[in-house]
């Protein structure tokens, strides 16, 4: 057959990208995503293990997607690093991800990190959610929070973006467009939530064992006192345009019998007693009319379930205005949904980087 | 070996009881926890089938547990089973059992009902939630809601037994000590639920197919309006003793990819900001100290969840005050697990027998 | 950024795609897989319903891949069909596909079909097994069978490919090499295998509600009567050039709670006590190693697990030598594990189109 | 109401039993079934933990069974335990039961030993499968095999019971019947086996972490080399009246993702052509007909599922006669389940207390 003409959408040379930290759940899904990725080219895999694995030992499923070079992991080398790729994801833990980020900028590679390290503003409120001192306040200060559905703006041309954390994605975009559009107080705002089991990380841990898990269902953590609160709480006062503490949801994690998925139910008060639901569902069609992985899901659609997005970069939600008691008292009620590793993780990191590059935003994720 | 002494907590004969409706899972589960039970003797199934199965076919794991003749369902006889039975257990569906209560206590049976046609007080409102007049308003008028930490008082010497839904169990366990001892505000209150997909019954249907639940997690039904709530509602009215409506909390269920097990993650207003958490924990040992099947978690115990009750009659719950904002505003959160089918249904209708023939309510049971 | 070059191993126009059918689980992964293809346009939904579903009503997943015309399945209406597409994918069950694929065949498609109504060479054959006659034996004279992996050279060209079966295709996959090679005896072979629950089918049936099959595990349908069992008996008998009949494995299938994978554990006798669990790798070494969806796992990798392959087209497989017994008998025992719906289905309908239309058989599946 | 009657089955006082290491999933369900048990008592909980846990602190479920005193474990002194205690079972690991039996022996206590260490006949033979030299042979010379269906006479009175294996304890109860009856030749025998995960314990470990088991499934351990198979080997022989060596099936174990449960499918041959499956029906029910723990499915009845023994001390199995190939060559096929910590570990342990005691082996089981 004759020749195609050449993809407009894709760009002459494909952006060459290292994963930093491969050994967990969100490193494997990057290596997955970007081997089927029409404009992106995996080319080096970096650990801070002491014993370098073959990253198809820890994976088995991976075999098949790296060559024998490719697969065996080699050490935290910027240089090297810089040298064979344009773009480096740290898949690295909360607090390891800072002390490699510094290094991987100053050779020259632009950087998409995955942990926590650098999404909270401020290094003194790192501090304290934390419980240890920032070790990059200078980088921290120019880092870009990547959600593309509400800040899109910053990305292009970013050299370091704090890909946000699988809660806080669900709940800000629950949550923004009802903010914007003034339709419901910015307190109480309660956030009930659940996870697949992912969410918890690979190392094995009672906590996690398949005995404690499957036909389980509970809370964990600290009642009121999740980690990721913060940072939930941090982008909804930036998309209200309100100081911190100002806006401050309660937030009740449970952890799900399932592999991926996050669903979170969440409260408010509407702003007053005469918004309507159809306001309500303005605003999420305002929001994202033109999203190419949000859906909203109107009142004769099917709920949102954590099903129907496992796998994918897709982030569902509906809204409700229901009534109770003799008064007729209305709340909101919003459904969110998301796989915790794909839009929660790593697909989202895949789509900053394609608005890093200025590429179509849906290269390799659809 | 020489005989030992009787018992004294066993009656000199059992209770002989009648399973009306055994083909679902509460029934067979009846089955089970009669068959265990040291001073209850099951005499006889019967079924509104046309064609009469044999227990045993429905349920291949009663083998063993059911001779030949007892497997083998009949018809529902009001007179025939009064003269094999002290009590009998009705499984049916909703508006199925007022059809057939009627017979049975006029026949002089005891009557333990598992659906939902004598748990709501007032026909007038009946008729509303379910979309069917009530047919028999004579009996609804002396029936006892058979939750025995709330309303033991009425349990010894009832007839009519209206056995609590599910989800009104744990919501009741879990909120009446609030606001009995008056730390609660009545409204709002959230209850954000979860149930494993027993709840949904045995037919097969697609929403119920094991590729719809495995993986899955979503809400389900009309948000805000499950049939279950207004049940909710009028226990938590009649333990403050305030009048219908005046209490209704906001109820959004969920389903669980597991079999059994209930979990309801409720959120309040304490009645003032001074409340503190050591207040809300008495609440619930006064409440609870001498219940055999409620068990209050402490601050320094492990999170309720339903795996912790899971084939079980207990309730397990635990509460915490928790604060947000920079005004530090109070939230009251409960958490409160149970087995669907023993504490929310089959478990409590057996502790609901022994209290109506004035046995120990954990014969059986633990 | 200036426009690549084309990709060389990509057509100047499209594959374009119907499904007939697709209302099924295989129909609703060739979406998905159909919506990711580089070189391939699903164009069409074809239902035989009598009221035509929107596919996004069935599968909520769906949403945001299919535009409103196209997710709205239109009658299966041969002619308009080709006007659409050139090939017509048939997902609909067993017999039904035979009415179709002569109409469709008739009007220029060509066709893949997923049922197993051209699997079996022989049209009384079919009857005995399917307990119907077989009504296109004009077709079944020429249709192919879509292994590519050890059939690939009648594909080129071929207008009607039957699809081979889930089981078939791991059972073919994991002896056919040690036939072909005569490293082990044609008979006796047995055939030990699971399934994923969603190897029933979609419809809502007692036996695949969640309550049936959470936490459940055993054999089902007949003992040693599998409608798959004629399948590979006559894959394995094609490929040791043997008369019908003369392999016969005993084939026993159970279900597992889980939603996706095939594993088989294949117990059969060395061809003599000599051969060697090399000779046995080699074997497969030999067949597999061009092979992009075949991963044979040696004896220090790990061994093959359904979750490796789920979502993915690959099948993995292993082999040993195993002895037992004072004289040291000798069993060779294969392990082979696919998804029932890519590998064992609706990927390999795309690797057959692929192979078809001589595009690369990977596209669309890595 | 008037006392009853003693219950003749009952004895005057109840065993007293001791568990010595409690904190596995055995010594939790030793707990239950201890608390529900009519003739026995818990006495003693005795850990070789460094920091003595509350066994409520480790299995919350377990909260309400166990008073304050009884809940703290202590050390293994085996004269303290023989003040307190009748029997004790020993729920430590494979090695470590060994180096406590005989103080505990020694101090008048019967012991049912849950580890393997006492169920290889010969010391040697221990040595070779556990790679470490046996430390008490003379115990080991005394020691009873403790599965009651088929050496029964050796319980009452006995000092030591080796508890069986699960996988021992289904293959022994499948295949005994057809090997005493010569109804089967004593090789080949293949037993294809699948165990829930608990059968792995309780320690957390990558390959048993929820995201390693959940929608997973396979081989795993070495294909042919599981530490399970002597034991069956053993038992089989012993049945057989073979010397060891004779009779060495092929087993390969699964990994399933569900909690409890194992099933085992068994292919053997027929001791000649002409045996029929009315003949294979006959020799289970000859050997089963008065057991109350084992229930033979016939042809007509649902087929043995993991699900249908879950939470019981049943084993329920059925058999088949199938040909295949040209020559119609037969093939008895053997399926068994049991819930491997019930009749696979501790329901089995008390069923042997039972019969040790010569009380009523179903006491506490049903």
């Amino acid at each position: 057959m004759p020749l195609p003409p050449a993809d407009p959408g894709l760009p002459t040379q494909p952006v060459r990208a290292a994963i930093v930290g491969p050994t967990g759940f969100t490193g494997a899904l990057l290596v997955e995503l970007l081997h089927r990725h029409p404009a992106a080219e995996l080319t080096y895999l970096a650990s801070h293990r002491d014993e370098l694995p073959d990253l198809r030992d820890e994976f088995p499923k991976l075999t098949g997607l790296l060559d024998d070079d490719l697969a065996q992991c080699r050490p935290i080398d910027a240089g090297a690093i810089a040298e064979a790729a344009d773009v480096a994801f740290l898949a690295l833990p909360h607090t390891a991800a800072m002390a490699y980020a510094p290094q991987l900028l100053d050779a020259g590679l632009r950087v998409v990190d995955l942990s926590a390290d650098y999404r909270l503003l401020d290094a003194e409120h790192y501090r304290q959610v934390y419980d240890t001192p920032h070790l990059d306040t200078d980088n921290l200060a120019h880092a870009v929070y990547g959600l593309p559905e509400l800040f899109r703006d910053d990305l292009p041309g970013a050299t370091l973006v704090a890909n946000p954390g699988c809660y806080p994605t669900a709940a800000a975009l629950g949550v923004a467009p009802l903010l914007t559009h003034a339709l419901v107080k910015p307190d109480p705002i309660t956030i009930n939530a659940a996870s697949g089991t992912s969410g918890a990380g690979r190392a094995a841990k009672p906590a996690t064992s398949f005995l404690s898990v499957n036909e389980a269902f509970g809370p964990y953590g600290t009642i009121g006192g999740h980690r990721h609160q913060p940072e939930i709480a941090q982008t909804l006062c930036r998309v209200a345009g309100k100081p911190r503490g100002e806006i401050d949801p309660l937030f009740v994690p449970h952890l799900l019998p399932i592999d991926v998925g996050i669903l979170e139910t969440i409260y408010l008060e509407p702003a007053d007693a005469e918004v309507t639901e159809d306001e309500l569902f303005e605003a999420f069609a305002d929001a994202y009319r033109d999203e190419p992985f949000v859906r909203v899901r109107g009142v004769d659609d099917a709920l949102p379930n954590v099903k129907h997005v496992a796998g994918t970069n897709f982030a569902d939600l509906t809204v409700r205005r229901v009534t109770t008691g003799n008064d007729q008292r209305p709340t909101v009620v919003v459904i969110v949904v998301e796989d915790n590793l794909v839009k929660g993780a790593s697909g989202q990191a895949i789509q900053n980087m394609n608005a890093m590059f200025e590429l179509d935003e849906t290269l390799g994720l659809r």
